[in-house]
């Protein structure tokens, strides 16, 4: 793991508690100038009137150092995006989204011993009601152990029902499983699964936004599953009513340009009512693991495939985030990573990565901390004024 | 019911036997000259290579009168296209499909107190799996039920299993229903279902285009399906394995330009994974009787709203076979309604049906037995040479 200072996970830490999340307007205020000024500004109220609102109740609450203490206690740590294990990419598609329910994280609590980042490379969420039947129990469980063993992770909520089975799945083939919880990542919760809990954290992540002693409540469900849903190339319900967390979480993926997925089953059992209407409403219908597999390998065939008839480009092959961060780039004038990060609306770790990437292939270089682009690439450039 | 000359009955009743269905050169040959010629033709061998190919083997054979007998000694009847209650508009999609496998019959024997034509302005087709589950016969049953008890005719293939749950829940609410056979209309095929065979005649229809005596075989239930579909406006498939006949029945209905619908059910079933490969497919996934009548009431909206934005047009609101007439008609020349048929591919039938309708709406008027388009209608017309 890189080092990260202390000063700026004490930051984090702060701007963790400092609002109910999701908290759109804290999470570009960081972005933008970084968390150890956010935290500063946020804490002496000079902020603009959208952050004051979602920071105003505890923006003088300094619980941080004892959180980070009492995850450590816990066998616990605050992953942030200037750590290397920070999941990027996935994370990305919620500032991307444009919509507020939608934010990005400004940190996550994580117990366990896999990375987060190497986890959600290959990874595929698998929700569903709580009150599963045993019909949905068996699939969810056969679904988690199918990704499982192809090397997927399979995140999901661990939940009682479907929730549990997937990770229950996964881990029966010793597979990598992340359970999202809506809690501090301490916390059993649910106490039935405690031991579930600590078999996720013994090979993969119990991962949270909120820090700890932080205990679960309705609205923090619904909020928690856009990240389950964001470190997912897809989703998959397996059993859910109609309006359902596990609809939300669907439709959480689709505002994050996640596949949605839903397990069909009997018309009589009104548990497969909201998985039928996901599919009545664009979701593919998948029966078994390999047409999971299928579609979500397609993703990645359809975005190197995303100009197939076009001329060919430098930046053709190139991930989302590096071409955004190419284009924002001007034509002739040397830019800080910083205002790049607030001129292609991507935070400033992903931003950071993307530079790396297009240096690696000559298309940008950086003299005294600014980047330009290469000559080379200057066929391709958008105008400037 | 209209009169039809006992010659025409004759020859048609001759055109039945004398080729396998689908034949689709021989139907072609019986839309050009009528049935009488053809009927002529076809006993001397003075037709094309194709025609030939469909009748060489049984041109010799006269069945026919004796066929007639035994239909009316079984309570059925030689229904024609000459007939009014010929179901024309159903059937045009046979020819008008272009696919040979799905090529109009060139008459049905039916048996029952039915009137075919209006059976089927408001008809559903329910089909599914011999071997169906509990499960599946509920829910056939429940969608033969629901269907009828709105009006719409239950069409279906008699067999054991879904078909038979279909037929019987129609007739549960003393509702209407259609069962396309594979066989002559007199046999009890299956043996199992003769009663039912008896309730459905009772108040709806037994229908085959295989003359009086035909025995059922493999080829003749694939070659019924595409009645089964083509007398409906909506194919709903309840439980079907893999490559079964409900999934040709559902082929058929997506090449007659009809909605494929499916009921989904456990994944852990092979008798839904028909179902469900059909949703993967492009098939409407439904639950329940109103999704079906959401679906086909749809179409009639969707064909209602062609050209929703163009300006009006004097032949805006007619039926696709009226507005395929319509073009054919020459801008200033008068023709035959033979000619018509032949232009716009339409069998005679749907062509006389045509010109009444396009009569009553001042577009058309004849004079010795030709049509031509009225002056007011001018401003509206292809171009001819």
């Amino acid at each position: 793991m890189n080092a990260v200072g202390e000063d700026v996970l004490i930051a984090r830490a702060y701007l963790s508690r400092v609002a109910e999340p999701p908290a759109p307007a804290l999470a570009r205020l960081v972005a933008e100038v970084g968390p150890l000024e956010a935290a500063e500004r946020v804490h002496s109220g000079h902020v603009d009137e959208q952050v004051a609102g979602e920071t105003r109740a505890r923006r003088t609450v300094h619980h941080e150092v004892a959180d980070l203490a009492a995850a450590a206690a816990a066998g616990a740590r605050l992953l942030t995006p200037e750590h290397a294990e920070w999941p990027e990419w996935p994370l990305v598609a919620c500032a991307m989204s444009g919509r507020h329910e939608l934010a990005a994280p400004v940190a996550l609590w994580v117990r366990g011993a896999g990375r987060l980042g190497e986890l959600c490379e290959q990874a595929v969420a698998v929700v569903g009601a709580r009150a599963a039947t045993g019909y949905g129990v068996h699939v969810a469980g056969e679904l988690g152990a199918g990704l499982a063993d192809r090397g997927y992770t399979v995140v999901s909520g661990a939940a009682i029902g479907i929730d549990g089975a997937a990770h229950r799945g996964a881990l029966a083939v010793h597979g990598p499983t992340v359970a999202v919880l809506a809690c501090g990542v301490e916390r059993a919760y649910p106490v039935a699964h405690q031991a579930l809990l600590e078999r996720i954290a013994a090979g993969g992540l119990v991962v949270s936004e909120y820090p700890p002693g932080s205990v679960p409540g309705r609205h923090r469900f619904l909020v928690r599953n856009r990240l389950i849903a964001a470190l997912s190339a897809g989703t998959v319900v397996v059993e859910a009513g109609l309006r359902s967390g596990a609809q939300r979480t669907a439709s959480d993926a689709t505002g994050l340009g996640r596949l949605v997925m839903a397990v069909p089953g009997p018309v009589t059992s009104g548990l497969s009512a909201g998985s039928h209407q996901l599919v009545r409403d664009g979701a593919l219908l998948v029966t078994r693991t390999e047409e999971v597999l299928e579609a979500v390998g397609r993703i990645g065939v359809d975005l190197a495939d995303r100009h197939p008839s076009g001329p060919r480009r430098p930046t053709d092959d190139l991930d989302p985030v590096s071409v955004l961060v190419h284009d924002a780039l001007p034509a002739r004038a040397a830019r800080e990573a910083r205002w790049l990060a607030m001129e292609a609306g991507v935070p400033i770790g992903a931003v950071r990565a993307a530079l790396v990437t297009l240096e690696r292939r000559a298309l940008v270089e950086h003299r005294d901390g600014r980047w330009r682009r290469r000559a080379a690439a200057g066929a391709d450039t958008p105008g400037e004024t």
